[in-house]
C-alpha cells in the first residue's frame, strides 16, 4: 500500500499513520482540509515527497468538499485551503510545490466549471503522487551504481517508502542495490528526537530483507572513523539553489564526519525539492517544534529528564554544499559546481513533466 | 554527599545509584568487590574519576574484608581483586590508575602486617577521593577563564560531581564560572545512548540554578552553525600521549561542529586521564556496549524500535587533538602541542602528590 493516496468513497485522504509504527499498521482517512494539515503538522505523515503529495490531495480533498456552485467561490476555498495547507510544516519545499502545481492547473481551467476544476486537481494530485514512485525508481537506479557489492552505508533518519508515496528516496538507493543483489549492509542512525530511524527505517529494511543495525547518532563518527563505511546516503526535505541542504537535524554533524574522514556524502532527492528562488541554506526557514519531543522519553521504564526541564528542538538543520560529494536526483547524478546543476536538473525534470501534459 | 564514599560501618564502598536518578536519590552499600565491579560496570556509578575512586575504594574494601593473615595471603586476595576491578570497564584511564597508585603504596608495605596494609589503602584511596575534589576545584578556577559573561555553552554527557567524587570537571568549570556572577547558559547535550545529559546534567544544573535546555545530540552542530555557542566544554575517559581524547560517543561529532564553525573546544580532565603509554588514541581500547542500551528506549509510551532489531553500541569514540583548543588540568590549562604539555602536566601533578606523602 502507498504512504498516501485518494479515497473516492469519501472523500478522503488516506494515510498509514506513521506515529504508531513500528508496532502497528494503521491507515487513517482525513476528510476535511484541517485534518489533512493536523497530520502533516503531528507528524502522521513525513518525508518531504509524502508532504508534498498529501498537501495535493489535501487541496483536491478541499476542491471536491467545497459546495462552491461557480469557479469564484471554488477559487476563495482553494485559497483558503492552500494556506492551511502551506502553514502546516515549513521546511519542505514540496509542500509548497505540490501546490503551486495544482493551482497552475486550475488556473489553466479558470474558466470550466467547479466541477471541471475537481477533476482536474484530483488527477493532477494521482499524476504527483504516481510520478514519485516513478521519480523515486528512477533516484534509485542512478544511486544504485554508488554503492559497491558488500558496501557499508550510513542512512539517517527515514527516506523510505514512507517518506514518500511509495518507494523511497535515499533509502530507495540502498533498496535498489539491495534488489540488484548487492550485499549492502547500513547502519542506521536511531534520529533523535522523533526516532524516524529506529521506528520506520529499521522496519523497513526489515521488510525488504536488507542487514542493518541501529546506532545512536553520536555513534556515527567512530564507525566513520574506523574506515567501516563506504558512502553515506540521506534524503533532503529542501535545497536552496547553491546546494545547501535543508534536512532531518542531525545531517549536518554526519556530513562533517564523512567529510573528515573522506568517506562519500550523498543526497538523494526529487527536483520538487530544490527550491531555486532561495540562493544559499541561510535563507531556509528551520522549523522549531515542541520541546516535548525531546523530553518524553522513558528508558528502562522511567522519565530520562528532570520534571520541569527545557528543551530546544529545531526539526532541520543546514548542511554546506561543500559538504556533498554528489545529488542523485530523478534526472541523474549532480557533481560540484551544484548551482548550475541543479537549475539544469529543475529544468529538464519541468520540461518532462510539460511534455507529460 | 559525595558521590562515592568509605563506610566504616560495614565495611562499604557507598554511592549515589545514578540509574535511578533523576526520579530518585538512592544510596547504595557494596559489600564486596564483585559488587564493587558490578556497579562500575552497570553504571550505577560512571564517568572517569567517580571510577577510579571507586575502584580505589574497592580495593580497599578487598583489604579490609580480606580474612589474610599473613602478607602473601593478603596480595593475593589484593592481586585477585585488582584484577576483578580492573575488568569492569576498559575505557577509563583512572581506574587503573588509581589501582596502580594503591598498589604501589602497599609494595612499599611489602613488609608490613595485613592490617598495616588494610590500613595504609584506606588511607590512599581517601586521599585520591579527597584530591579528586581539590583538583576538580583547581580546573574549574582554570576554567572558569575560559567563559565569559552571558556565554552559551554546549556540554556533552555528565561531567559533574556525579562523574567525580564531587564538583566535577567540565561541568565544574561551568560551576565556577556561573558561582563567580557570569550569565552563562548551557546547551545540554542529552547524550545518546545513556541519555546522562537529559538525566545527570540537566538535573545538577537545576540544583545549581543554572540555566540550560536540553537538546538532542543532533542539533548541536545546529545551534554552532548559527553562531549561538561561545565554546563546548567536555571530560574524557583516556587521552593518549599526542592528546588525542577517548570520551563518551558523540564526543568527536561535536568536536568537528565546534571546529568547523570555529567555536573552541575545550576538554576538561585531571591529569589521572592521561595515559602516556599509548601514542595515541588508535590505541585506546573502546567498550561496547549493550545493544539493549539502544534499543530498550519508549516513546509516548511505546517502544521505538521494531522487535529482534541489532544495534551497535560503541560507548565511547576519539577525537583527534587537532579538533581540541585546549585541555583544562588541574596545573594549568594546556595549548598545543600538546605531547610535550601533557607530559609536563603529568609530572607536575605527579610530583605534587610524592611531596604530599
Amino acid at each position: 500500500m502507498r504512504t498516501v493516496m485518494w479515497e473516492a468513497e469519501g472523500p478522503a485522504v488516506r494515510m498509514i499513520d506513521q506515529r504508531l509504527l513500528p508496532g502497528e499498521v494503521v491507515r487513517i482517512d482525513l476528510r476535511t482540509v484541517e485534518e489533512v494539515s493536523e497530520a502533516i503538522r503531528d507528524m502522521a505523515v513525513r518525508g518531504a515527497p509524502a508532504i508534498g503529495a498529501t498537501a495535493a490531495f489535501g487541496l483536491a480533498l478541499a476542491a471536491a468538499v467545497s459546495e462552491a456552485t461557480d469557479s469564484d467561490s471554488m477559487w476563495n476555498d482553494l485559497d483558503s485551503a492552500s494556506a492551511t495547507l502551506s502553514a502546516s510544516r515549513p521546511t519542505a519545499s514540496n509542500l509548497v510545490w505540490a501546490l503551486q502545481r495544482l493551482r497552475s492547473r486550475a488556473v489553466a481551467a479558470v474558466d470550466q466549471s467547479p466541477q471541471a476544476i475537481r477533476q482536474l486537481l484530483l488527477e493532477e494530485a494521482q499524476r504527483i503522487a504516481d510520478e514519485d514512485v516513478e521519480t523515486n525508481k528512477a533516484m534509485g537506479r542512478f544511486g544504485a551504481e554508488l554503492i559497491g557489492d558488500s558496501d557499508t552505508v550510513i542512512h539517517h533518519c527515514n527516506t523510505g517508502a514512507l517518506a514518500t508515496v511509495d518507494y523511497g528516496t535515499a533509502l530507495g538507493v540502498i533498496r535498489t542495490a539491495h534488489e540488484q543483489g548487492k550485499r549492502v549492509h547500513v547502519l542506521v542512525d536511531e534520529t533523535r528526537p522523533r526516532l524516524q530511524g529506529a521506528k520506520l527505517t529499521a522496519w523497513e529494511l526489515d521488510r525488504y530483507g536488507v542487514p542493518h543495525e541501529i546506532i545512536s547518532d553520536n555513534a556515527a563518527g567512530y564507525f566513520l572513523s574506523r574506515g567501516q563505511v563506504a558512502a553515506c546516503f540521506v534524503g533532503a526535505d529542501r535545497v536552496a539553489a547553491n546546494g545547501d541542504v535543508a534536512n532531518k537535524i542531525g545531517t549536518y554533524m554526519l556530513a562533517l564526519a564523512a567529510w573528515d574522514n573522506e568517506v562519500p556524502f550523498y543526497v538523494v532527492l526529487p527536483t520538487s525539492t530544490v527550491d531555486l528562488s532561495l540562493s544559499s541554506g541561510a535563507e531556509i526557514p528551520i522549523e522549531e517544534r515542541d520541546p516535548r519531543e525531546v523530553l518524553d522519553l522513558e528508558h528502562e521504564g522511567r522519565p530520562v529528564a528532570p520534571a520541569d526541564s527545557k528543551a530546544l528542538n529545531p526539526a532541520f538543520d543546514i548542511t554546506p554544499h561543500r559538504l556533498i560529494s554528489a545529488f542523485v536526483t530523478e534526472v541523474g547524478v549532480l557533481r560540484s559546481p551544484y548551482a548550475d546543476a541543479l537549475a539544469g536538473a529543475v529544468r529538464r525534470a519541468q520540461e518532462k513533466i510539460e511534455a507529460a501534459h
